[in-house]
């Protein structure tokens, strides 16, 4: 420790990065882009400014923070993910931070990515004192989405399903209106509107002519529309209600799930909702491409042949697919069960 | 308001239904008669007695209070149930109460029973003050499966199940364990302790032999344990392991539910425990007989054929069978669903 005359306490520095936090949150959550926010201490830990990312094209967090002030200099930055290193629609945030002559940098997650990655070196290599993972399980947990699918190159995917308590999605005669109640439906549009994509197989679009848009519960449009992703062969019908749909439509006419996932992607997509039906939420979790699991089970019983999950491939017990439980919640009369695939398999 | 000299306050009426609640649950939840509690209140509201029932052929609460004080007269009774008029194996408590000089009784809920209900009216004809209803939604939860069984005339049907999230109760091949973790089934055998009886189906004798018995966690025998009976028309194999169960065994012989029902009821089986398997449990809940549900889910998805609850008779989403949900516990890794069947339907 050569010069301490910069440093911002302890406390203060955890104190800042809950509040990045907090004010990440008013980010876009979808989009390529992360939710980042940063705040500025001076040598005191007093807070000087404040910024948050509002999107593609718009200035990150810091450039967003370091505009606040006229001068930077001998300040300290607390940024929930390290700064990026790469120049896209905006410059890196690493050059600006040097730039405006910040003294130390403090951020809680790393960069996974590898072109944006590297932010934390080079702001070293300037001179600027640089520390990692305060309040990072928080960060972590707060950006697992993005996160994942920077780590994994492919969308993190999202698997949605309603079912009765005995694991049914409709009636023996295909009638499944409704099963859930009406604060499930309103939580799945708020979880439309929170993912890029939502996919649907060939069967449901077929079967329902869903128009599969993010509403409120007056019936409205949200602001944020998620694209509507057709996986299957056979096409839409030329006057499915999907091809109304204000975010466009994406058929990729063909059954393959990794290579759908690749061009998904390609074209910015991170956050994908698979909402059905049966056949294509089994074929996700088959293939072991399925990182949150939303199971919606409503207090009722139906017994018969339409399960909400078919075969999944899996002849023994040992071959099960074991997911932990990460929050179970009540939503009016119904039980939402929000999962991950288990660590160790 | 004649004579207001013996009124105990109602803040203490109310604690001491509090407490008689409390010691009720000493007595055994499983046989004929009701957990009870007794608290005796001299005029300024001090407790001077207190008494619970300790199982059949034992004194009443009622009676178990009395015993501890030499002069009752002018006391008021706190029962959580209101006093018995009935002589069985011990005397009516009303009589006992009117004898030791009650001047007031306070009672939970009424006795809904045929022969032991009207103590209230005995009281109030011999002069002694009598009021129900205090603190009544928590005597009438706790005595919630005694009630029912009274009521209606056959035993409390509790139906347990143990699935996958996606309601799968076996792997393709058959194999299930273990599909539910440690904490579940040592919930079992807790339940099924507090049960008069446990229901197997035929098919699960033969496929699984199992010993039925209720156990602790370290394979010990729990104190009370339930009759395990058989429904269905094979005969139990000679060498049954069920045949060694140190609560006998009743092996019905048929598969007619509402008979049984009966059948138990007339042998003193207020609570039955419906194991399974599958095919029996989804014969209770396609008969309408299940008073609780108790589902254990497991972190898990199978998929295949193997379905925790068959076919339930139900063709379309209008005849679902409606539940309410009671409460929802983490079990280890587990979720457990208590459910009831739903008031309106
Ligand atoms: N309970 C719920 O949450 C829920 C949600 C949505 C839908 N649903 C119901 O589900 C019913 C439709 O069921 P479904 O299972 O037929 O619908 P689906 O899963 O939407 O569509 C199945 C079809 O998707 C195509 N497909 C695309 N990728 C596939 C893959 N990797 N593996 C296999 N097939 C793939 C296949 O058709 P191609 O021949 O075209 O390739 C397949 O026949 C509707 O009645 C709907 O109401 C229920
Ligand atoms: N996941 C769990 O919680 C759980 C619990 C228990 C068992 N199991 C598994 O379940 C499997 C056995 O399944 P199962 O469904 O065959 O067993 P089951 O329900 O125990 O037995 C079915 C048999 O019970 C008789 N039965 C009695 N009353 C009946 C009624 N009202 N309606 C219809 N049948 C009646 C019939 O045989 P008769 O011809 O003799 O009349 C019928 O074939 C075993 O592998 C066992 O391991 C799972």
């Amino acid at each position: 420790m050569t010069d301490t005359a910069h440093r911002a306490p302890d406390a203060a520095i955890e104190a800042a990065m809950r509040r990045a936090l907090a004010i990440a949150v008013q980010g876009p959550a979808t989009g390529a882009n992360p939710q980042v926010g940063c705040v500025l201490l001076d040598a005191r830990g007093e807070q000087v400014a404040e910024g948050w990312h509002r999107g593609a094209g718009t200035p990150h967090a810091e450039a967003d923070a370091l505009s606040q002030v006229s001068d930077a200099s001998g300040l300290t930055a607390v940024v929930t993910l390290e700064p990026c290193n790469h120049t896209g629609r905006t410059g890196p945030c690493a050059e600006a931070l040097i730039a405006a002559g910040v003294a130390r940098v403090v951020y809680a997650v790393a960069d996974p990515g590898e072109v944006e990655g590297g932010g934390a070196d080079r702001l070293r290599a300037a001179g600027v004192e640089v520390s990692g993972g305060v309040l990072a399980d928080e960060a972590e947990e707060f950006l697992h989405p993005w996160l994942t699918s920077v780590r994994l190159g492919r969308p993190f995917v999202t698997v949605k399903w309603g079912s009765t308590l005995d694991g049914r999605a409709a009636a023996a005669d295909g009638t499944s209106q409704w099963i859930t109640g009406a604060a499930s439906r309103q939580r799945v549009h708020e979880q439309r509107a929170a993912h890029d994509a939502i996919a649907v197989g060939t069967g449901t679009v077929l079967a329902d002519d869903p128009s599969l848009t993010a509403r409120g519960d007056g019936g409205e449009l949200l602001p944020t529309q998620p694209i509507p992703v057709v996986f299957g062969e056979r096409p839409a019908p030329a006057d499915a209600a999907l091809r109304q749909h204000p975010a466009g439509l994406i058929e990729l006419g063909h059954r393959d799930i990794p290579r759908a996932l690749d061009e998904l992607y390609a074209r910015g997509i991170r956050r994908l909702y698979v909402e059905g039906g049966p056949t294509l939420a089994s074929a996700f979790i088959q293939a072991g491409l399925v990182d949150e699991y939303l199971i919606y089970l409503a207090p009722m019983l139906l017994g018969g042949p339409k399960t909400a999950i078919g075969d999944l491939g899996i002849g023994t017990i040992h071959d099960a697919r074991h997911l932990s439980i990460h929050r179970i919640e009540t939503l009016g009369d119904d039980i939402l069960v929000v999962a991950r695939p288990a660590k160790e398999q």
